[in-house]
């Protein structure tokens, strides 16, 4: 069986679900609180890090980039997830940086590190000025994204790419924190009602983390 | 003629900047301060994002990921930067992604952003216990890939691939700015002093931000 070895609010691990989901590839989903380096995990995967793919074949690949990487070579599907054309790709590949770098780094790093790993590890209470500053940053990214959408469709043309889903990855999460005033953002919400109807993202709309429930409207798919 | 707009203290253009001297390949190097959000340089380039390459062809790309994917292609070079076959290229993906996202999220994004970025968007003076934060997360990083040189010889394998080269655009920036104490860390150390010694790496040891000195270290070879 293929395992996916996730945490729930890790947009890494989601990214990849919503990538399993477009591929159609089923797969069960192991919990792993991945900051407890729990010993049978870490002696068999020495970097500790989820996402985490144990395929069929018994390979194990982590880091999103590189599972994706991995799942497009294995299990292509089409119209290809990692764009149609070389001009294509490098955009999907750039989009899907700026998500898992710049958009992490400013926004939901910061407010993941807030509001929910602080209590994991137990470093402290959430700092309102870091979720002022995520917030903020958040709002510049969305502008930026809007006028993708607003010209494209998807955010790296007209069909849903790799990019969407790593975008969705993270935007998922801080829906779930309820730190999104969608009726802000009309053009980032009707692409995210578009990304949310996809398959892989019905597991996502279940999660449910104990002692943090998700605002009422996260699971809808008419928020 | 080829031009690359960057920032001095940019670690996903320092990266840059060292394949492009792995492949030999001139360049003239243009500073852009891309938080000014220049008119000239947005309206050409609309996410106003560096590292962007113009190339010889007039093609340009931004993004570092999305350059090495582009640089590779156009311009191969042995042993092949992204890795010498599937398996190695998941492993410099996976690599390269960890030191953009988790390395950069936990250390980098966050000692620029204190000691240079709020300086420069002129949002404060640098909190202290950020960078307690930022050079206790920088511990745990370089124990991590002390094991790593120790088995490998390079991050991820005998020879030298990108994934050095991502992790070298990070930790030069941090020696920039003084917070790497050597003497805790030989492994790294003696590893960092042969990737210091590429040829891309000569025109980042000459970097000098204005205001901000390095150590006096910081542009020996022999540290």
């Amino acid at each position: 069986m293929r395992s996916l070895y996730h945490y729930w609010l890790c947009p890494f691990c989601r990214t990849v679900r919503l990538v399993l989901g477009e591929k159609n590839l089923e797969h069960a989903l192991i919990v792993e609180r991945y900051w407890e380096r729990r010993p049978e995990f870490v002696d068999a995967h020495p970097a500790g890090q989820v996402p985490l793919l144990v395929d069929v074949s018994n390979e194990s690949i982590s880091g999103s980039g590189a599972i994706i990487e991995y799942l497009n070579q294995r299990y292509e599907s089409f119209p290809k997830l990692s764009g149609q054309n070389f001009t294509q790709m490098l955009e999907v590949r750039r989009l899907s940086d700026w998500f898992n770098q710049l958009f992490y780094s400013e926004v939901s790093h910061m407010m993941l590190y807030e509001k929910i790993m602080k209590r994991n590890l137990h470093e402290g209470v959430p700092d309102s000025s870091a979720i002022r500053r995520a917030t903020s940053n958040m709002e510049r990214h969305f502008a930026y994204i809007s006028n993708l959408i607003d010209a494209r469709n998807y955010l790296a043309g007209p069909n849903i790419t790799s990019a969407d889903l790593t975008a969705a990855g993270h935007i998922s999460c801080l829906d779930y924190l309820g730190t999104i005033s969608w009726v802000k953002y009309p053009i980032v919400k009707e692409w995210y009602a578009r990304v949310k109807s996809r398959p892989g993202f019905r597991s996502i709309l279940d999660d449910r983390i104990p002692a943090v429930p998700p605002p009422s409207y996260y699971s809808d798919l008419d928020f």
